[in-house]
C-alpha cells in the first residue's frame, strides 16, 4: 500500500496559504494540514489600510481563501492553533488548540511564521500589563486593522511612526477617513528602503499638501490620560529639539523581523539579515523542511547579497515553490530578488526594482533620470512621470530603475524583465515601446531615461 | 581647410524630422538640408484621427517641429519642394521650388519618402479629372485630415474602408465628432494585422455598441449626386449580396505601399515586400544613401523574414540611426523588428508584440491566454485585462504577445523586453512584477499568461 504524501505548513498567511494551494494543485491524494494561530485563513494583509479607509467596502473582502475553499480542497486547515513544538526526529509537530493538543506528522513541513513588528524604543508605549496603551497600534493582522477602523474617525488625530510604504500607505487611508495625519521618521527621508532621496523629493511635496511629515524625528514617548494615548513627544534629531503633538491614535509602522523561533528550534540555518536561510527551492537547511515568506532572507539578484523578503509578492512566489517542491514537483525561483514594487499615496504611484543607491555603493555606476509626460506633448491629458536608470559603468548594465508618476508600476516591469535578462541601458534603450497618441510617446519615459544613462556613459568613455 | 559634413534628406515626416534632428545633434557643424513636398514641416500623423475629434484642440499643435525650430537649429528646412532627379555620380539633388530650380549637393542622403495610401478597386471614386470625389478622403496628411474636419459634423454619416488601427482610431473620432459611423472590412476580422481573431472578438463585440462593422464586405462602388459622394455599395464577399449604405463621407484607410520613386531611380535595391531594403545602420544598397520610415523594409525578429515598417515608433528609431550614422557617428537598430503597437478605441486599449498567429505558422507554437481583472479580486474598481502569449514549443521562447484591456500597452513592453532577450514563458512567469492593491495583482495578468502556457506545455511534455 502507498502512503499518501504528508505535508504540514505553519502558517497560513499569504505565503503558507499559497503554498497550501499549490501543494494541492501538485498532488490531488496528498494530506494537507494548515495550522494557523489567527483567527482567520489566508487574508491579504497588504489590502488593509485599504479596508480601514474603507475604499475596500468590508474586511471580509480581504479573505482570499475562505475556510470553505479549505473544506473544499480537502486541507486541513487549523485555526487558533500555536505549535508549541516540532520533534523533527519523528517528522511530527505539536500543537495546542484550545486545552487540545495535537500531534501532526509530516514528510515535509513548511514554516511559513512570517515576521514580528519592530517597535522602536518608545517611553510610555506599554501600560503596566506589557500591553500596548489604548490607542497604540502596529498594523500587522486583521484585528489590528479592524481595530484602528474602530478609530479612524473625521476630524481626529492620528500619527504614524515610520515612513515607508506601510506608513505612508496609512497616512493616505487615515486621511481618507478624514483625520488629521502626522508622519514621524527617523530617517531624514522617505521611503528610504525603495527610492533614492531625489526620487523621494516631489513625492514628499505632495504628500505635505495633505499632511504634516516630520524626518529626521524620533518619537521618544507617548503621552496619556487614563490609560489612552493623547499624544507624542518627537525629538528633531540634529538640535535635540522636543515636539509634543497631540493625537488620538498612534500607529508603528517602523519595520519587522523575522519570527524564527520555531525554525531555530529545529536547527535551520538563519542568515546573517535575521531570516531563515532559504535556497531557490524554498528549502531551509534541514532536509524535509521548507520555509517562505517574511520569515525568510534569500539573497538580491544584482548585489548578491542576502536580503529579507518583506514582500508579499515575493513570499507568494516562494509559497508557489515550497508548495510545489513539497509536494514532490520541481519548481525553482529565480536565482536571486528583484524586489520590484510599487504603491500610491495621495495620488502618486511610485514603483522600483532593483537595489536603492545606498546598497550599491560597491558598484562604480552611472545613473541619469527623466522627467517627462506619459502622452506625447500634442496629446492632452499626459500625467508626469519621472524614471531614474542606475547602471554599471563598466559594462552598461542596468541594476536598477525607480518611476514616479504615471504607471510607474508597468513601466518599472520593464525594467525588471531588462534587469533579469542583464540588459544594458544601450539595449534597453533601443526597444521597440508601444506608441499611440493617446497612449504613450513614440519615445516612452523608459527609452528616454536609459537614453540619458546611456548619453552620459558615452561622454564618459570619450572623455576619461 | 575641412569641409563640412553635407547632409540631405528627402521627406520632413517623423523620420525624416527625426533623422535631421539626431544628425544635428551628431554634428554641430554640418549643412543639413530638408526637402519636403508639403506645405509642413514635422507633424504628428498618428495624431491626425485626435485632431478631427477636437481632443486635440488645434491642428497646429499636431507641428513637433516648427519652422523656426529648423532655423534655430540651422537646418536648411525646404518646404513646397518636389526632388526632381537625384544625381547620385555627382552627389547632388535637384529639385524644383515653384518656378525654381534647387541643386542641392551632400555628402550623405537620407530618403524618407514615406508611403502612398494604398486604393481598393472601387467604382466610380474619381471623378472625370481623376481626382477623387467630394467627401472622399485618405487620412495621410495635415491636409486630409483638414478637409475630413470640416465634413465631420454632428448627426452625418461617415463610412470607414478598412478595419486596421487607423480605421478605428478614425472611427472612434468620427463617432465622438457625433457622426453615425460604419466601418467596412474585406477580411473576416478586425485588426487582422495586429491581433488574433479570438482577441478581436471582445474589441469587435465593444465597438458595435458604438457603430455598425461589416467584416467580409467589399465597398465595389460610390453612389454620388452632383460630384459629392452620397452613398456606397457594399458586397457581402461570401453570399455577393450587396447592400447600399449612405454616407456623407467615406474615409479610405486600407494600408500604404511605400513611395520607392527616387531610390528606384538611385538603384537602391527593393525588397520582396515592395519597401527599400535597409540594414540595421539604416543603410541602403548604395553608399552614402539612408533610408527610413514607410518607405523601408526590414527584419522580423522573430520570423527573420522581411517586414514593411508602418509604424511611427520604428520610423523615429529609424531616423535616429540614419542621423546620427549620416553626420559621422555609430548607432545600430536593433537585430530585428517587434513591431510593438498600441491603440485604443470606444475606450479599449489593445497592444500587441512580434508577429500574429497566421504570420509565424512554419512555427510549432503553443499559446495562451488569461483574462482577469488589473486589481486583485477584493479591490474596487479593477478593469478586464487579456493577455495571449505565443512560444515556440521546443524551447518555450516567447514568440508574441497580445493584450486587450487594462495598461495594455505599458504590459505588452515588459513582453516585447522579453521576447527582446529570447527569454521563455518559465522565466518570465517567475518575473516579480510589482505588486500593490490599488495597482496591480501579486500574480500580474503578464505572470498568469505565461503561467497558462507552461502549464500546458509541462502537460505536452508530459503526454507525448
Amino acid at each position: 500500500m502507498t502512503q499518501n504524501r504528508n505535508i504540514v505548513i505553519i502558517g497560513c498567511g499569504a505565503s503558507g496559504g499559497t503554498a497550501a494551494q499549490f501543494a494541492r494543485k501538485t498532488d490531488r491524494k496528498a494530506s494537507i494540514t494548515v495550522i494557523e494561530q489567527g483567527r482567520y485563513p489566508q487574508y491579504s494583509k497588504c489590502g488593509l489600510p485599504y479596508a480601514i479607509a474603507g475604499v475596500i467596502p468590508d474586511f471580509n473582502d480581504l479573505l482570499e481563501f475562505s475556510e470553505d475553499w479549505f473544506a473544499r480542497e480537502h486541507i486541513n486547515l487549523l485555526l487558533q492553533t500555536t505549535v508549541e513544538d516540532i520533534d523533527h526526529q519523528n517528522h511530527c509537530v505539536i500543537a495546542r488548540q484550545g486545552t487540545n493538543t495535537i500531534k501532526q506528522s509530516y514528510n515535509a513541513l513548511i514554516l511559513a511564521t512570517g515576521a514580528k513588528p519592530w517597535i522602536p524604543p518608545i517611553e510610555q508605549l506599554f501600560d503596566h500589563n506589557q500591553k500596548l496603551i489604548q490607542g497604540v497600534f502596529m498594523v500587522r493582522t486583521f484585528d489590528d486593522a479592524k481595530q484602528i477602523s474602530s478609530f479612524a474617525k473625521k476630524g481626529k488625530k492620528a500619527t504614524i511612526v515610520g515612513a515607508g510604504l506601510i506608513g505612508l500607505e496609512m497616512a493616505d487611508c487615515l486621511y481618507t477617513k478624514g483625520m488629521i495625519v502626522t508622519v514621524i521618521e527617523a530617517l531624514p527621508t522617505i521611503l528610504a528602503n525603495t527610492l533614492d532621496t531625489d526620487l523621494t523629493e516631489p513625492v514628499l511635496k505632495k504628500i505635505k499638501e495633505h499632511i504634516s511629515v516630520l524626518t529626521n524625528h524620533l518619537v521618544i514617548s507617548t503621552v496619556s490620560k487614563n490609560g489612552s494615548i493623547t499624544g507624542v513627544v518627537a525629538k528633531e534629531k540634529e538640535t535635540t529639539n522636543e515636539t509634543r503633538i497631540d493625537t488620538d491614535v498612534l500607529i508603528i509602522s517602523t519595520g519587522c523581523k523575522p519570527d524564527t523561533s520555531l525554525a531555530e528550534k529545529l536547527g535551520c540555518s538563519i542568515g546573517a539579515k535575521g531570516g531563515i536561510l532559504v535556497n531557490n527551492r524554498a528549502e531551509t537547511s534541514i532536509p524535509d523542511v521548507y520555509a517562505v515568506g517574511d520569515c525568510t532572507q534569500y539573497v538580491d539578484f544584482v548585489t548578491n547579497q542576502p536580503i529579507l523578503i518583506g514582500l508579499g509578492s515575493i513570499g507568494v512566489r516562494q509559497g508557489i515553490t515550497a508548495g510545489i517542491n513539497a509536494a514532490g514537483g520541481d519548481y525553482q525561483l529565480l536565482k536571486g530578488l528583484l524586489q520590484t514594487c510599487t504603491s500610491e499615496f495621495f495620488g502618486v504611484e511610485i514603483a522600483a526594482v532593483g537595489p536603492t543607491s545606498h546598497r550599491i555603493q560597491d558598484f562604480s555606476v552611472v545613473s541619469g533620470k527623466f522627467t517627462g509626460s506619459s502622452l506625447p506633448s500634442y496629446f492632452p491629458g499626459g500625467e508626469p512621470i519621472t524614471i531614474k536608470v542606475i547602471s554599471q559603468e563598466e559594462t552598461g548594465r542596468i541594476l536598477s530603475a525607480q518611476a514616479v508618476g504615471s504607471n510607474a508600476a508597468q513601466r518599472i516591469n520593464t525594467f525588471a524583465c531588462a534587469i533579469l535578462n542583464e540588459m544594458t541601458v544601450e539595449n534597453l534603450r533601443k526597444l521597440e515601446t508601444a506608441y499611440a497618441p493617446p497612449i504613450a510617446p513614440t519615445l516612452d519615459a523608459v527609452t528616454l531615461a536609459c537614453d540619458v544613462v546611456a548619453l552620459k556613459m558615452n561622454r564618459r568613455q570619450r572623455s576619461p
